[in-house]
């Protein structure tokens, strides 16, 4: 359906001529993502600058029925931010120039920002306070974007998902209504929690244009440490025994399959701190007072069989090194060829039987296949990640992705995990999740048609 | 509207004998509540014993088209448990019976427990860790009441309110869905949130059955202090400085107003730890490595006169007589007579400001009228109650309630806080939601309608 060239002149005559263009080399940028996965396309790219410019987009979008592609950074993996996919035509909505910071408040340890600004602007501005969202993509990536997606990252175990470091918003709903709760307020129980609604639709139910987020103090010196561990199963408990021994302190808890750190190894001159890579490794930040107590319950593990190595790093550059070889895992496997990527969760309890199983039904599917799982493990979360054979066609690997997404979802499912841990549903898993869960969807349904009767916002996304 | 007999007959029909009953006498205490307020009548109480149940009630309800009115332990506030207010006619459909709760897991630090379960035995069952939520009526109140509420209570600065306490929910949606969310997964960007939509919805979106709690390790020792104030503005400087001191240690922090004080001193026999009441008290609890470095911080204190007198708890007996000052505040007050009372909440940098401002209000209504806040200032909510003149009648200032309400509540929204921070909206506070935030009542309109369209579930509530 193409948009009138009426409805176009009325949106561009909404806003000033620097918001709006429809010079396709400006737009470029904004049709396709990183992965090279998602290419779109649109006539017309709007910039507000205000709420009050998200509000006039919207009631207009809804007058003259025309559809809208919300985007912040651009860096979402699940083709939820690139306009017109699947034949849609739609006006793309960058909320790049809303990227005021307001100064942090010190009072209220909190940060009030426009959807627009960069997270690692916000980093920045946040001091002396620490804002912990840490993601690969915070380069780039917008507030907007993180809370439209409930981001998740690294520190996850320690602060929680994005969600939990939001302490109020402003947002447009699909009617153009806006929804203002940037008071703070830890307690306020006046009806059903809309910001939280908003927070991980991915821009289908409204525009979140502001908000106000959680600041902490900046954590102590933390402690980098590198486990060897032989038996999946110990490693929830060492998590356990860590966070008793510093009352919480972890700030990550990461562990990463032998395959995966061999390739870094060969392919990204990476060097493991201990003589021989178990076929686990577990590499932890933690916040402790007298790292002496650390290093006596590790020596207790290595006694009683729980890890067979131990590695504190001793310096800065000791702990960058640490952390540089799980960074390097992602880039390392594509020197082996095809991946078959998952991005799941698991309820703690059932992360060492989903390590058990998963790499049989992988086997009766591709025999050879490599399973290189990694991720944060203290969040149940798992980056599970099924390498090709090594004499096998790229391409030939590749075709399996769907059977091998259904064999390694159908065990998630069973064990009432997720199918999209952080990463979010777009329109890439779409269809996956009314399979999996047509419950939810037909609640979802409902929902969007209650508050977006026309579709305007993001059609196509989520449901 | 009169239910009809066929359609108590089908309903008594879902169910064995022992979980339903007409028995008026065996209803009546379910028909009103503590403070009196609210007085309802049922022809008929359910009580389910599954998931199961609920879902077969629910799914009979929509095609008879009977109301439902969902209770749990009945210790609300606001009318939202009471049936057949209104002239409704509704079928009490009550918890009570599904109060099954499972061994704690270590593993993941969790207990999962039925909805009908009582605060307190959660509390005694997640042994040997900690159930942090804490409130007056902890001993009858159930976790599917304190889930459709969104409970608070005193140590909501450190584990925040019962939203954040929750890792998972299994519920039943007006039209019989059942939506099970129990693997208690730390990330799972599927879509909308629909655990956050049902919790503090007050049973209106959908029947709470069974939860995954959150465990925390038990609290190392906590250190209990009392602080006299003649500055309000210097509470928040004083609360922010003992959270970094503590490393974000404080589990209370309390503020009361000298008269409610005075009151309790007259009335029931509490006798302050200081020789003289300063303007404002502060109650604190915190958990602190060292108690040296919170003694200097206070002699700091005292040097620069932000606080007047400070006394820190020698042992468990005087630790119980310092919180016994606060938790007799609401009994004092009513040996001075009538109290009009708001439970509100602020952004914390509003606080001192609200209580500066709101007397003038206050006084401009009824010359003489009391103040007598007194709350959990961290959390930035006040039990903002207003006493009588001492020369007044009872009745006559009792009639000022509205103004009085209204008065308080134009300057609590003009600072963007709530006029209900704690207790819900249940049909108490229904219509002032509806005139305070009308967009926000809108959109909740919209989403009731969309799920539960023949509005069977806590009709009349909240919206």
């Amino acid at each position: 359906m193409t948009i009138k060239t009426e409805h176009l002149r009325d949106f561009k005559a909404l806003l000033p001529e620097n918001q709006w263009t429809e010079d396709q080399n400006i737009i470029a940028p904004h049709l396709s993502e990183w992965r090279d996965k998602f290419h779109g396309s649109t006539p017309l790219m709007l910039m507000p600058m205000s709420t009050a410019d998200v509000q006039k987009i919207l009631i207009l979008a809804n007058k003259a029925e025309v559809n809208l592609s919300i985007q912040g950074g651009n860096t979402g993996l699940v083709g939820g931010s690139t306009p017109g996919l699947e034949n849609r035509e739609e006006i793309l909505v960058s909320l790049k120039k809303m990227s005021r910071v307001e100064a942090p408040c010190s009072d209220t340890m909190t940060i009030t920002v426009e959807a627009g600004a960069i997270l690692s602007t916000v980093h920045t501005e946040a001091e002396p306070y620490h804002f912990p969202l840490s993601l690969a993509s915070e380069g780039s990536c917008t507030i907007g974007g993180t809370m439209a997606t409930n981001a998740g990252g690294i520190h996850v175990i320690r602060y929680g998902t994005m969600r939990h470091l939001v302490a109020g918003i402003e947002a447009v709903l699909p009617d153009g209504t806006i929804f203002s709760n940037l008071g703070g307020l830890k307690k306020d129980n006046t009806g059903f929690d809309l910001q939280n609604l908003l927070i991980g639709s991915e821009g289908t139910l409204g525009i979140i244009t502001k908000a106000k987020l959680k600041l902490f103090p900046k954590p102590n010196t933390l402690v980098t440490g590198w486990l060897s561990v032989h038996d999946i199963d110990k490693c929830l408990p060492l998590m356990n025994a860590l966070q008793t021994l510093s009352n919480q302190g972890l700030h990550a808890f990461e562990v990463m399959g032998k395959t995966g750190l061999d390739f870094v190894e060969k392919h990204m001159a990476g060097k493991a701190p201990v003589s021989q890579l178990a076929p686990w490794s577990i590499l932890f930040d933690i916040e402790i007072e007298g790292p002496d107590s650390l290093e006596k319950a590790l020596a207790e593990c290595l006694d009683s069989g729980a890890i067979t190595d131990a590695v504190i790093a001793q310096n800065k550059a000791q702990q960058k090194a640490l952390w540089a070889l799980r960074e390097n895992l992602s880039e390392a496997q594509k020197y082996e060829g095809g991946s078959i990527k998952h991005d799941i969760s698991l309820p703690l309890e059932q992360l060492a039987s989903f390590m058990k199983q998963a790499p049989h039904r992988i086997q009766s599917i591709v025999k050879g296949a490599r399973p290189t799982p990694f991720g944060h493990f203290g969040d149940g979360n798992l980056h599970y990640n099924i390498m090709q054979p090594e004499t096998m066609a790229k391409e030939t690997f590749l075709n399996h992705w769907p059977e091998m997404n259904a064999a390694i979802h159908d065990l998630v499912c069973s064990m009432k995990g997720s199918i999209s841990a952080e990463h979010g549903i777009g329109t890439l898993k779409r269809e996956e999740l009314a399979l999996r869960h047509p419950e939810k969807v037909a609640a979802f349904k409902k929902i969007k048609a209650a508050l977006d009767p026309k579709d305007i916002l993001n059609k196509g996304r989520v449901i």
